[in-house]
């Protein structure tokens, strides 16, 4: 059915002596950096010393880390990596031949793990400094659900203990998920708990509320500072992470340089930015000196538009207002997206990497509605043979839109975007796109003024 | 942390030219070839003719074949493995080092795709043959979903229509599976239905009832016999079902002889025989030709104990009796099995060429209960990183026993088994593995007799 299938196949896997052996720091070829976080209390940035409160040490040296441009990556994280990596670049001659596309179109896959999703990438990188560091285990929380799993397989490897707070509305509709932890050893509670004191006060106050990502964070940051051996770990948005999910693009990049491909367009979903922020990683390192030239665009939903509707300030990474700030494009740390199906882009920030890039024009970001989202996933799943999670389906989206405007232009572009995992955990939101049932909600300017009024302000960070 | 690792890699994937171009039927290497399949109404074998009225012509030719060695695989079905396949061959590094045994473990593993099995290998070859015959689509039936599952992503790729009879209670308590099929455009229905004549009887006779697999079957064939332009097809036990799960083998074949590996031992989980035929048949071909030996070995749930404790006679294929009957290890067609969570293995009889190989002496049958497959699950998947499915567990749970025994006698075998697939929509099983309230259970030789009962009774089939 295909013409070049000789030339490139379906997919490309890398030998195991090809898979990156350092990760790439794309901040260090940034001329403007992003800037630092900051203490809330005295308006300046965060310390080694402040952050290591909360953070493993070695990971809070990267986090602040603007200047060095590779990092090694041990060897005991190679081995891990080695079970489920090198993930495939697929071609999509089948998509390409049913969209009758002179585009070619290629993504990466992330989903062909346990987790589900690239989140394992950073998982097991974040759970081997802590162990590193002597600790007993790490806490931390989780919404959809995909980071949650992947730190306790992460954990379940390295003998670590692992604390979850779950969103409570998650943990009782996603058992599965839940079990899934459990059958990796992590210990999941549901958000808001009895266990913490912060847990205690919302439940007080709220006695039947379902829990949100915000205040999941607060008892996972309060359960890690007030138990000795313990360290709070995170799944996205912070620059730690998108060094390790560098791993995306910088494999990535060896197979297309490998069989002579250059991608006119990179394409990813952005929620916090953890898989959009690996992916070009390398890709915007050569852009940044001067070396290649490529389109990047960031996909997010209309539901929780940040860089597409968002204001560019500081503000708290967290609603329960416990976390450092940062600055980046947001919709405030009090805006309540909509309860779209998305999970893992229903963040109301962007990681301030991105964020800067995207403000300095290196970037660019649309926005897509669900019901065009799932119809998106729906046809890919159907020729492509992988049924799409969600967010990654904000890329599937943009990139069809893409490879049909090639169709009318006539041009031959080649299209890359980030398949990040699977769906087999949101077949809730499948079923209620099967039943007709899915609605759209695009937030008025006046939902987002409120999200806006909950910015802090502060001389420089006038909104 | 490993020794080796330069040697063989973590994960051998061949190159799609490495891929098989033909298909492999073991039975042409037998010398006492499997009985053929008889109509129970003349006790005669069934030809070509009465065959084809239930199931597609060419698949039917390939069903009566036992003389022809290899089978081309067309391209069409080569393109659409080209999106799943070659699946990887995983050296288990990790389990090794963990159990610490002189073993060399490996195992195929088949669930890195969206239908979660092997069973999309035979998929999309039935329903292939099924669109070059000019059908407009195929009916079959479902228990535990990878199979319906599977049927339905190779008909949405070939544009066929899809009709999944699923049994009631698996399409109640799985609506997620439900759910995938759906969005591959299957029409599921519940059975027993009121959409066929079987199923409106059954329903009037026992108005509560939740489905079984044999009333599935019924309903199946009688929506394909009753509608122009459909045939029935089904995911095991049948000779052209192992003859297309010969690319397991194959597969796993080319990629050991390109490291110089050379099993000792070869095991696979048998509920029907698809996969456990599927792996076994070339290596099984080099026995039968005296080129090589090997030790098979098939797991089945002590709880639905074909192998090691059925009889080897003619019996119906199905509960409801409407199919050929079939000379196998069989419990009975009446034979209940107990609520076992490994649904693909809860069925009575065996495909004929395992059973004819079983009782010729050239395999093993081990039976195991399912704690102690669950305890083998959340191990490996700790260790390795990948949930198994219940079915899969029972040859994991037997790979390790072999391993344990070679770290006593300090022997250095190869020990290659089957990952059939994953557990992603198995999860109420490990719930309840999880919260300790799992049981077992052992048919008692009273119970196994009323299913012997049952078997029918003719000159030369006296049990």
């Amino acid at each position: 059915m295909n013409k070049e299938i000789n030339k490139i196949p379906y997919k490309i896997y890398l030998e195991e002596s090809e898979m990156p052996a350092q990760y790439y720091n794309v901040r260090a070829d940034m001329k403007k950096k992003p800037a630092p976080l900051l203490n809330p209390a005295t308006l300046q940035p965060m310390t080694q010393e402040e952050l290591s409160a909360v953070f493993c040490e070695e990971l809070v040296r990267q986090e602040l880390d603007d200047t060095t441009a590779y990092f090694d990556i041990p060897q005991e994280i190679r081995d891990f990596y080695k079970m489920y990596r090198p993930s495939p670049l697929v071609r999509a001659y089948c998509l390409e031949e049913k969209l009758q596309t002179p585009a070619k179109i290629y993504y990466k896959f992330e989903g062909n793990n346990t987790s589900g999703s690239h989140k394992l990438n950073s998982a097991i990188a974040q759970a081997y400094y802590a162990k590193q560091q002597g600790l007993k285990g790490v806490t931390t929380e989780t919404g959809a659900g995909q980071w949650g799993t992947a730190l306790s397989m992460a954990c379940a490897y390295l003998g670590l203990d692992c604390r979850v707070y779950m969103v409570k509305v998650s943990y009782e509709q996603k058992p599965f998920r839940r079990e899934v932890m459990r059958t990796y050893g992590a210990n999941v509670t549901p958000s808001p708990s009895m266990t913490t004191e912060v847990g205690k006060k919302i439940l007080a106050e709220h006695p039947g509320t379902t829990g949100s990502l915000g205040c999941a964070i607060s008892e996972a940051v309060e359960d890690a500072t007030t138990h000795e051996g313990y360290r709070y770990v995170l799944g996205s948005v912070l620059n730690q992470v998108l060094l390790h999910q560098s791993v995306i693009g910088l494999e990535t990049k060896t197979a297309m340089d490998k069989y002579g491909i250059k991608p006119d367009v990179i394409i990813g979903c952005a929620g916090g930015g953890s898989n959009l922020g690996g992916l070009i990683s390398p890709f915007m390192g050569e852009k940044l000196r001067g070396e290649a030239d490529y389109q990047f665009i960031a996909v997010e939903p209309a539901s929780c538009p940040s860089l597409t509707r968002g204001k560019y300030a500081y503000d708290f990474c967290d609603t329960g207002m416990v976390c450092p700030l940062a600055k980046m494009y947001t919709l405030g740390s009090g805006f309540i997206p909509s309860a779209n199906h998305a999970g893992g882009l229903r963040y109301h920030g962007m990681s301030s990497t991105l964020s800067e890039l995207y403000d300095q024009g290196l970037m660019e970001a649309r926005s897509v509605e669900q019901t065009e989202v799932f119809k998106a996933a729906e046809e890919f799943a159907r020729i492509e043979g992988i049924l799409p999670a969600p967010e990654s389906s904000h890329a599937i989206k943009v990139a069809i839109d893409e490879a049909l405007k090639c169709k009318e232009t006539g041009e031959e572009k080649t299209i890359l975007f980030g398949l990040t995992g699977t769906g087999y955990f949101d077949l809730k939101a499948y079923e209620s796109f099967n039943n007709g049932t899915m609605t759209d909600y695009i937030p008025t300017d006046e939902d987002l003024q409120k999200g806006f009024d909950g910015i802090p302000q502060f001389p420089g960070n006038e909104i």
